[in-house]
């Protein structure tokens, strides 16, 4: 049964966190920890000033190949995101494939856009260092922390510095597209994305490299270690630390898994139930509001949160589209992350409100469809018009301008934004400035009759998704 | 009697921020979603390190002209302000001239400081999006946010991304001061200022400019778009979009209002009667000590303070002058915004006591008269010793010591900080460094014998303003 | 009997702090002015990436020698210290020394390292402004504010903008190593170290430096301004305000105390039963957890712990050593600081486990013996792999995985951390990433048995200090 509900385990391992000299405390320092008023400014470094004289949509420019896997990376150094302090990734698991475990020095965002088909997953779990009593290696018993189900729409957080693995359970690849976020207060290091596995080999691959080609792989944090002190530090013979540190492993960062991957831990039969269970804990937490952030632990955090649901949209429009957010009012984890993000589906022809993002940037990545946009600048030059096509992205810088229209196949999106409670303004619309402004200022700002400027105030009622042509 | 009474209005643009997917908590949002615990560090870029060697007084370095007003921009790539993170501006609004909507990307703090004659103002109220029961276009009633009244000595802070008019109601023109806290956590963007209007054409106004000439202009959002999508958007037909987009207006971003503007707000005659409302609310406030935050909405805030009232003062002595003091306990969105003011006012000959500022920066701008000024850098030499006259700017660094002497007419100032709680650590007087110092301790330091370290010690009893030549 | 009890005074001056405008609210102000909350960005300036491919020990490059001591200091452009945001310093103060009255721009931390002899010391204390009744010069008792007695193991909180001086009461030298952490909020300033004094003579000193020598100085912040402003501030002659400007000293920033420092205070000998009083305000402190920063001034807050007390250990392992913390959860302080401390011992041959830091630096300088270490980068690749001998230092990035082995003669070390609550990931041990995994993600991604993961997982039950060759 298992096999047939559940594509991809995440693992976000968290326990092995700990702020030496408050182990007894280790409830709190795991969120405390990484709680933005504790946390330092990174030294930032950049060259010169952000122009945004000219925005492009952006396709991935390197691809990571591995066993059974591609990673593929947007170019970091694109002022996009240079600006915008953020890179983005995706990655192609194939069945059967184990995305090593790793961490990143940023925050990310990590979207579940593409599986092959939809089905239901289940969730597993099981907090190892809590079992008391066994002890000792050649248990028949695994231990290890709380294992994750993701579908299609979840929207994954990972914390900076925290371990994770993904794993492929299902029948077709998976696609996940991923936002790190290093202008993150967490990261004390400069804007590039590091990603530190803990497994894999470097050597091997590059030796495969054509010369003067692309193709790049990812390093094993272990294999920087000296394969004697290595034995001595997991009191293993060498033999077995040479394993660690991959050196006759050419694999990749993706590997396939021989048999089917077991997990043993307690709720691993759980299914649905557990599902259901989240879908109360998420509840509750709705509920409250929104959370100090001591109340839970990194430990048993939620990190994921499905925002494909038609039911959970924000904004609906049965002409235009709808539009659902996910920030950290509804994932609290958000506020350490500073990601907040927005998954939008427009009608064809259909339009989004003229807006702004006054406190985050937005990088939309395109996952259906085609949209024209334009966004505009504070000189109100158009800095890009065009057409973004699925599988390509943009960034909206902060305070600009954005429109999409949509094609006439519609159009959906998922945009990142680097602020856990990004707020918009519309320009246009029920809850516009425009509509904000005294009738006689906008007459007078425009140079217009006061009828003219009701019109203009008034002319929509609707709020975040239009409709296509609605004057004709 | 309106007319007599109110010189100018400010509209502060708030409701029209939200926080899409969590409208309902759209209170809560409207502040703490610009909490700076929420906000990501922006990406500051400078070259070089600040050397801080020289620093001269600065007046603006260009200014742009409209039909109804100049703005003067002091240039913001000066060591002075890129050091600081900050700009500024002065703005001179003609009687019935309207400063078009617009919003910048830093938070700003503006002091409205040379009014031409010293009248009482009115204060007026309307919060359109509440009203219920009304809809469509063409009401008579208009519905727009909160307006609010200035006059001399008010401070107005201008929260980051949102937008802002200002109408000169009087006779004689209005002056602004501001200060643009690029550094401000809000901002995402780079140091640069960004001032983004609704309103307004650059494109025509551009044309005039002489070649070579350093005639500027602003331009227009909306001027961005395409007009056909703009008629979409506003729902309008698109002679009317055209007009947003200002392509045949060349009156520039401050504009004569043809006939006396009319805001339909329910308070708008209250005059006086609103101003002692206004007062007592800050009262009450007052004595809470200081907000958390939340129990205010962006849409509710209060923006505005006056500091000119001599019995506001902080620190009063009759033989010396007084200074009063602005921050985030007197006005709880100053926490929002990182930024605090000081206005002070010298007797002739009278001096400050030499201070150093721990935790800020501080822009000093002269309002009346002259002083001469002295700050001292770390290597004990003084990179800035001159007199400071009225209308120019002079930055003093974060821990850098300085002290003010007035000329013999007297001087009058304002001090921008750049921290909401700015914290000042003078060198002598009665709250003094020196002060805390053991008697041992500044003979051996100073080489001087224990009589001695104690005239040093008790000297001036005095606090942060001193009386000329007391001991002759 | 007071001198042969104890060996050093340091007064940290802060009630010379006040925020103008809320005198009345002196107590919150004195911390909460200087939360991070409240505090601004800094304006980083760096011209390239921190690229850490190759990283080196460091020794100072630089003495500054004065009449009682000296003080040497790291290069701060090392690209270590650059990217980390800090610099170090390190000053020797001989017996009768008095480093004289100074602040700096960082917020730092000094260990108390390796005094001449194991005393026991007092602690004197007198809190002069809150006195009443006196006032004028000349009364024959003195007022200052607290003074404290620091000893060897102890750590030293030494806030930005705070100023302190030192005093060495003992028979033999006292040595202070000091990081300072410039990208600390409250640092508005570029990231070099800007040092303050408020007494000596840069002028004197800079003449006798050969010519091309690298012989340095520090300023004197009242030199830079002239002396009848001086006189007039002060309300001294003009004479003394000359000494104030110390013209003709050339006794440097550390100076011989001529008599028996005379330190007029309450308490000030009460020896040891003031030191025990402190013990008890600590553990009290301690049994609350963690301060809301809210509860303390910053006139009496805590700023020194002794971590050097073997029964204070975090992690004690008998066959292998022992390591310490100082976090903000021991003294609250740390959290404005943001910065925390270790302090390890370990013994012949002992390993620390592989580990992360992975919100932080870390600064390990070597107190005694040495220490094969080995730091490794994303790439996989060993950046450091050498030696660490007493008295050099090195930086280890944040996320870079780190090994320390001791010498034959065991090593000690203090490691200063950029986080005021540094989390530690070990990659090996009871507590480690490894441990969280799953046997089947291990056994796959290291293309290993499960029996073989097994002894992965499970082979070292130890936390953080390993003893050496257990499986010999």
């Amino acid at each position: 049964m298992a096999s047939s509900l559940s594509l991809v385990l995440v693992l976000v391992l968290a326990t092995s966190f700990f702020c030496v000299g408050c182990l007894a405390q280790l409830e709190q320092v795991g969120t405390r920890g990484i709680h933005p008023q504790q946390l330092q400014r990174h030294p930032l470094r950049f060259r010169e000033k952000c122009r945004y004289r000219r925005i492009d949509t952006l396709e991935p420019s390197r691809r990571v190949e591995a066993e059974a896997g591609i990673t593929e990376i947007w170019d970091e150094n694109e002022e996009q995101f240079v600006c915008a302090g953020a890179a983005a990734v995706r990655h192609v698991i194939r069945p059967r494939g184990l995305f090593l475990p790793a961490f990143t020095n940023g925050s990310g965002l990590q979207g579940v856009v593409i599986p092959g088909c939809p089905e239901t997953y289940e969730s597993g779990e099981g907090s190892g260092s809590r079992f008391r009593g066994e002890s000792g290696r050649g248990e028949g018993r695994d231990r290890h922390q709380k294992v994750r189900n993701v579908r299609e729409g979840d929207v994954l957080a990972l914390p900076a510095g925290v371990t994770h693995w993904i794993y492929n359970r299902g029948q077709s690849d998976l696609v996940l597209v991923s936002l790190i976020f290093t202008s993150n207060e967490a990261n004390q290091l400069d804007n590039s994305v590091r990603q530190f596995f803990l497994a894999g080999n470097s050597q091997q691959r590059q030796q495969q490299q054509p010369a003067g080609g692309q193709q790049e792989s990812f390093g094993n944090l272990l294999s920087g270690f000296g394969a004697n002190i290595l034995a001595d530090s997991f009191n293993v013979d060498p033999g077995l630390a040479q394993r660690l540190r991959g050196e006759v492993d050419n694999r990749g960062h993706i590997v396939e898994v021989r048999d089917e991957l077991q997990i043993v831990a307690p709720h691993y039969e759980g299914g649905e139930e557990m599902e259901r269970e989240w879908e109360r804990e998420r509840e509750t937490e709705g509920r409250r509001g929104w959370s100090n952030g001591l109340e839970e632990t990194i430990c048993t955090l939620r990190l994921r949160e499905n925002i494909d649901d038609p039911k959970r949209a924000d904004f609906y429009n049965p002409r235009g589209g709808r539009i659902a957010t996910l920030n950290s009012f509804k994932l609290p984890i958000l506020r350490h992350l500073q990601l907040s993000a927005e998954r939008g589906i427009l009608y064809s022809d259909a339009i989004t409100a003229p807006h702004y993002y006054s406190n985050s940037h937005g990088v939309i990545y395109s996952l259906r469809g085609r949209a024209r946009v334009q966004i505009v600048s504070d000189s109100g030059e158009a800095v890009f018009d065009g057409e973004l096509r699925e599988g390509q992205l943009v960034v909206v810088p902060q305070t600009f301008a954005v429109l999409k229209k949509a094609g006439s196949e519609g159009f959906e999106w998922i945009c990142f934004r680097t602020n856990d409670l990004a707020m918009v303004s519309p320009l246009a619309g029920r809850l516009s400035v425009i509509r904000g402004l005294p009738e006689d200022v906008l007459a007078n700002a425009y140079d217009m009759s006061r009828e003219e400027s009701r019109m203009i105030k008034y002319g929509r009622e609707e709020v975040a998704v239009f409709s296509p042509g609605l004057r004709d």
